[in-house]
């Protein structure tokens, strides 16, 4: 296989923003070519599955500016500097739904944009959930309701793409693979 | 359930790239207050899971950038404006993989990342895939590997985290969705 790699000439940062920072590298083709790459740089974010005794999954329902759009997700968030997936995981899942769980298995990790971005998204799985009386506090800026859902009830969902980006749609053909896994053992 | 609308004060349009833009706009909570939201626009992409007769799937290795590391992905590109995703899809079938169907299955879209951006990806499922004499030619500054694996070289490949993105890692759920149904057909 032929080496793919591209080397830096030049690394310019045009803005350093609250979540992304904005790069244009000059880059070294493998045939020796010049071009610019447009990079987003990201803290890294994690996702959770929370599902419920009774076979549902509870997502989030919150406004996205950039889409001009409310839609429906699992639980997120972006990691904070130096911090452990698992970490981030467990503060996430009570802010965002006022659940705590000692049952969390790690899934998998993936870029979400890699042409451009290099935010990297870590995936767990949360079980045995326990309503918190007092859960810590949405971030300041955050708007988010919370929905229960059965598998139709999510199929729906994805049909009328209130369902509507990668992690959650990942999250879903995941549950898909679950339930028919238990319906052959 | 409470409306999480968020209003536009006012939108400033950072940097214009070629392929994505910055803008950050102020915009009033649901509460009232102020906030700041970084945003990138993209075209919108489309993917393709591309199978083989006797039941493999191709894939791209490419180097990107923005990870600093050479991943292997489903075939992918940006559309072109005004384009219709399959117009995108069937190009970009050809120019990565040399391949060309009559055989496209519209699968389904989602935002690979709604927190910042606004990448809408389509994904279609090809068949009956045949090899192009004189394919279309890969864009100037786009180098790839042409890969064809099995189901279990897939799941290694995601062990090793050379499979390692989000539309490539929804592919692996729909593959391994399709297979498990197969069997129990």
């Amino acid at each position: 296989m032929d080496s793919l790699e591209e080397k830096t000439l030049h690394s310019e940062m045009l803005f350093k923003g609250n979540i992304i920072e904005l790069q244009v590298d000059e880059v070294e083709l493998p045939n020796g070519e010049h071009s610019k790459r447009e990079i987003i740089k990201h803290p890294g974010a994690v996702a959770i599955i929370p599902f419920s005794a009774d076979g549902s999954m509870y997502l989030v329902e919150q406004f996205r500016k950039p889409l001009e759009k409310t839609i429906i997700e699992i639980p997120a968030g972006k990691m904070e500097e130096g911090e452990e997936p698992i970490i981030t995981a467990k503060r996430e899942l009570e802010e965002e739904t006022g659940f705590q769980s000692d049952d969390f298995t790690y899934l998998t990790s993936f870029y979400t944009s890699p042409g451009f971005a290099n935010e990297l998204l870590h995936i767990f799985v949360a079980r045995d959930l326990r309503k918190v009386e007092k859960p810590l506090k949405q971030d300041a800026d955050e708007f988010l309701n919370l929905v229960k859902v059965t598998p139709d009830e999510a199929e729906q969902l994805m049909q009328q793409q209130l369902i509507h980006d990668a992690k959650t749609m990942y999250a879903m053909e995941y549950w898909k693979l679950l339930l028919l896994m238990e319906e052959n053992a």
